[in-house]
């Protein structure tokens, strides 16, 4: 860590890159039901900025991107060239990068979300860590409500869970040494993305004593 | 009727009743599916919560929940509580007794939100009828439209037609007697629990003339 | 053209025959799926306001109809009207003309959104744009997720992207000649009016290579 400084140039650039992994990914996930380019680019937006605007809309901020459009066109951007390059990501190596990029968007994504609510001091401790998942898995969920897909709530997929962990020891760790919330904003991030990390390379999902048995006359 | 402070005491424990009952019905509602825990919690919330959340946005008020987090915290536990008793509710009678407690949330939930937005002189008569049904079915609809199930707005469930006739007669007496509020919401909550508890008694739906035909050709 | 005053006159009657539009076009779509009257209200409601209601929340200006309420009773009015002449629709020259009609409705909604976020000077040039596309669309894909249908994000109609044209036209002529303002409004509606009914008169749909190949391996 060198610092402030540098981490705020490199959260510009986990910002971008999160944002074009989470517009690749979801042109990618409902590109197989046949949508076009309109469908395409607004899926793509809505899934990269989506958790964000929710964010704002529930803590009354300005929605961020009609402060700053930047990540709005990097959506854009990105969608269209992910449909331009579909081939592409049949190549099996290319899909799991993106996989890998995604769960940095959603960890950079969730701690950045923390950081904000708990600066203005919004319903702590819960609403930053709540807000925090909301902002990371947000925009996933109402694109596959869009594209009538089922969403990650309706699946073992390790995906929130490492979010509401590592925003949980977030906030634990904001409240106990506020003076150390950029190095815990880091190591946050890092375990986020390392748990998810390993859910993707080793298949993990959440194991089945933890999820709902079907009744017969439910 | 003993005054207002007894109706104030009587208010928490009506939210937090109304609150256990829409978290718990949501998880055994969306339990058939095979649901994590993390869904579980988070859609038992969305159901406890969303439909506040959505009247608190519409109104620009500060979200309840960024302010006094009590509702979330009982909506995450009563979650978890009914996640860990799922063979529990397999019992008819308790079951049945879930379902009467969510007709009393839905009553008390959809009443104070009249209350709220009456006060605060919002789009008088028809927003605070229009934000009492959103408060009160709103989260139910949102958790069905995240869990792909059909909403209630595609059932000939009588669930919202009697927040409706409540939230109308209560703003009715609102704008003729303004000095009978009390009076009035403690009426009106009543009368929608008990139209609602009829329609579970005797298994009431909306009359077939009042549902659209289908047409060969649409 | 007779100038300002004329076209202010203009756009009330305008907003009024796109509300009922909205609402008597979104009766006949959920119709066939068998809706009760309360769910034939709430979606034409939807529909009709729903858009405005996500453009309001997004530029944290008052929801529309919280100020004003005309267009929802419009909405419920023609709701109602439409339950109970549902066999009306079923003659096709009923059915195409208010297929025309919705179109003029996204239309005078799409150029009016732009035109007061414009106003605001919010988030120019991107945010005029994307918010004259959601007002125009967005009650119709609420719609279409609260029942269970396909949404046009969906589908190959040429349906959103003659708003895009026609709002990306506009805010354009708005930078170059903010003089002129109220022409290239109308200009723009037009145009998209005109592409819209050419799409329904001819049944255009987007061009099959602006369509996402099915991956077998996705």
């Amino acid at each position: 860590m060198e610092g402030v400084a540098a981490i705020d140039g490199l959260r510009l650039w986990l910002g971008v890159a999160g944002t074009v992994a989470f517009a690749v990914t979801a042109v990618i996930a409902v590109a197989p039901r046949g949508v076009d380019l309109f469908g395409v680019v607004v899926l793509g937006v809505i899934t990269a900025v989506g958790g964000g605007t929710l964010r704002d809309l529930i803590i009354g901020a300005p929605v961020f991107w009609t402060v700053d459009q930047t990540l709005v066109w990097v959506a854009i951007g990105a969608s269209l060239l992910a449909f331009a390059a579909q081939p592409l990501f049949q190549r099996r190596s290319l899909f799991l990068a993106l996989l890998y990029l995604d769960g940095l968007g959603a960890a950079v994504f969730g701690i950045q979300a923390v950081t904000k609510v708990w600066a203005l001091d919004i319903g702590r401790p819960l609403a930053p860590i709540v807000l925090g998942v909301v902002t990371a898995v947000g925009g996933g969920i109402l694109r596959d409500m869009l594209a009538g897909r089922p969403s990650l709530l309706m699946t073992r997929e390790l995906y929130a869970v490492p979010v509401l962990t590592g925003c949980t020891l977030y906030v634990a760790a904001l409240s106990l040494w506020p003076a150390h919330g950029t190095e815990a904003a880091v190591f946050a991030a890092c375990l986020i993305f390392a748990i998810r990390a390993a859910a993707i390379r080793w298949k993990l999902v959440m194991p089945r004593i933890l999820v709902t048995r079907t009744h017969p006359d439910a």
